[in-house]
């Protein structure tokens, strides 16, 4: 079968890869969409940098447990597929059901993270395995387009459970790529508000404006607390930073204010400085948060289900498996892209998708 | 009068100073008992750091607005003293009368720190003003030298709040100075535990242990999180970081457990460099704290004073006005010595103080 792998900081397309075989308890899968994570993105290029903190790192299970760098790795967690197929003994849908999962194993130990693997296919193939104790059925009329952004959305949906934020209390978003869009399109599904978030690109403001921001401000222009000042008096927000690029930490600490909790959504794997005392004189909380339940996730496949969040605006583009590198390249480029496909099947094996564009520069503001 | 004023840098000696003038609202007291405090050590050698750190932040009123550097500077925040005589129109106790109060004046603006000045003279001095609304008298028979005390003891009662430890949940807590003493002893009187706690010093873990740590453990011997381990399953502990050099933190983020919650009591001015995946692979929080509200003063004054909490074994050292700047030097030594205090008085002007030797390295472990 086609893969595209991770091979020495590019995605490499293969078609000599086995098709694997479901065991016990697994379930074969035919892609037929998966998000390209940002995450992914990161982890190509900063990979080896990630298995030398997990190394050092004790407390929890990580995602490089051993993983082999040298060898060709398997990514793409933001799947939907068709079932082909049930293991031995598995209870499992009808072939041709069209499910997804959270990207999770159930081992001895319990459920654990499959982002990487070196011998288990993951999104970015023509076929898949997955638990079937851990599939959803994506609910019918649900475009598997749409289905994707479960994942990715349930980031946004667990920050904002994480954050104990009440409804109708005001929120600062610190940047709207897909982490911040998700954390806006939950909190105001949740009714907290105003929501004023920043994006140095026009794209993506227009993008976090169209998703649930109140206001986004450009912050070489205006501050995103000077902003949230400007609104008038409020209590105090709840801040989330979704940029995950070193300085942002300190820079909330900061300019943030009195008591104010920060809940950390953006993941950077590299060292970065912060002034502690700037978050002692003010009282600051820090919640780094990851991922989401299983609860979450069937919880943001509902919402998109439902029509109670629309993601159709996230997504951007669509790639074939040979053109994974080439997507990679591109999401480099905030005023093109947000969310990148991978499409493994053909365009009339898909429902029609509605062909909404990513917002213009003449609605940005 | 004579009063200890830092200039450049160090403690100089002064027998110039004018004797304050009580305005309305205030009460002339005359300083029986000031402690030394960390915090002060750690301003003469970076105050200038820290007014720069002020300059930049937002979001709070600063220890160094309107301060000249340049000029004297009154410290000494943790005092004990006599009323003297009280302000035009002030309703004030008794002359004679013992008392403290928080290191606070009252403003337009609300209640604000006070812990440095160029004009108002703090406790390293014969006399200084305070605001009579903050006054607290000390219990009677309660040796103004404990009383001192009650400052510092409360800012572990606050952390321990802000931390939302339950009692019989464990505690790790790193660094036996008097912060981390002041974390444990609330900890203690909390009912939380088991409280495991590290310092290099075996003077230090000699005293936390008679504060209240059910362990102690040498960092260079034993990991704290590695003992915490060691004292079996236990839900995750909370863990107080009462060090505050830069490293820390990161080292926190590194080894604590899935979903610690961490609080920051150690106050570094410094720049310090940490790693976000830690925190965001174990979703760990930072609660950073600082201080403690007036009822959490009061309670503490209440604490010593009822026995609950015996801070005699701090004490280390007594000096007079003119040897501030030798005690400054001496608490750079952990071996000999935890809290010195100031007395601007004649020894028989105080009650006896018990004279309980600093944990004697015999009894450390």
């Amino acid at each position: 079968m086609r893969a595209s792998v991770l091979r020495k900081g590019s995605m490499v397309y293969r078609d000599d890869v086995p098709t694997p075989v479901p065991g016990e308890g697994q379930v074969l899968i035919r892609v037929l969409a998966c998000g390209v994570c940002g995450g992914d993105l990161h982890f190509a290029e900063h990979g080896a940098q990630l298995a030398e903190l997990a190394e050092k790192m004790t407390g929890a299970p990580t995602l490089t447990d051993g993983l082999d760098l040298d060898a060709d790795v398997f990514m793409g967690h933001e799947y939907v597929g068709e079932v082909v197929a049930a293991g031995p003994g598995t209870e499992a849908p009808e072939p041709g059901t069209v499910v997804t999962s959270m990207p999770a194993m159930i081992t001895a130990g319990g459920m654990r993270p499959r982002l990487y693997s070196n011998t288990s296919p993951g999104g970015y193939a023509d076929f898949m395995l997955l638990d079937a104790a851990l599939l959803l059925p994506v609910p019918d009329g649900l475009d598997p387009r749409l289905a994707t952004l479960a994942e990715p959305m349930a980031v946004g949906l667990h920050a904002v459970t994480m954050s104990s934020i009440e409804p109708g209390t005001g929120a600062i978003v610190i940047g709207c790529g897909p982490a911040g869009i998700a954390v806006i399109a939950a909190l105001k599904a949740h009714g907290a508000g105003p929501i004023i978030a920043s994006d140095l690109s026009p794209a993506r403001r227009g993008l976090g404006r169209m998703m649930g921001a109140d206001e986004v401000v450009d912050p070489r222009t205006e501050g995103v607390f000077d902003a949230w000042e400007r609104t008038g008096a409020h209590p105090t927000p709840v801040v989330f930073e979704a940029v995950g690029v070193p300085g942002m930490l300190d820079d909330v600490l900061r300019r943030a204010p009195f008591a104010a909790r920060v809940v950390v959504v953006g993941a950077s794997m590299e060292p970065d400085a912060i002034t502690p005392y700037y978050g002692i004189a003010k009282e600051i909380s820090f919640q780094f948060v990851q991922a989401y339940t299983p609860d979450e996730f069937a919880e943001s496949l509902r919402r998109i289900a439902d029509g109670e969040i629309d993601v159709e605006p996230m997504i951007t583009g669509e790639v074939g498996l040979e053109d994974v590198e080439s997507a990679f390249a591109d999401l480099g480029d905030p005023e093109r892209h947000c969310k990148i496909l991978v499409i493994p099947v053909a365009e009339h094996e898909l429902t029609a998708v509605r062909t909404t564009a990513y917002p213009s520069n003449e609605s940005r503001s």
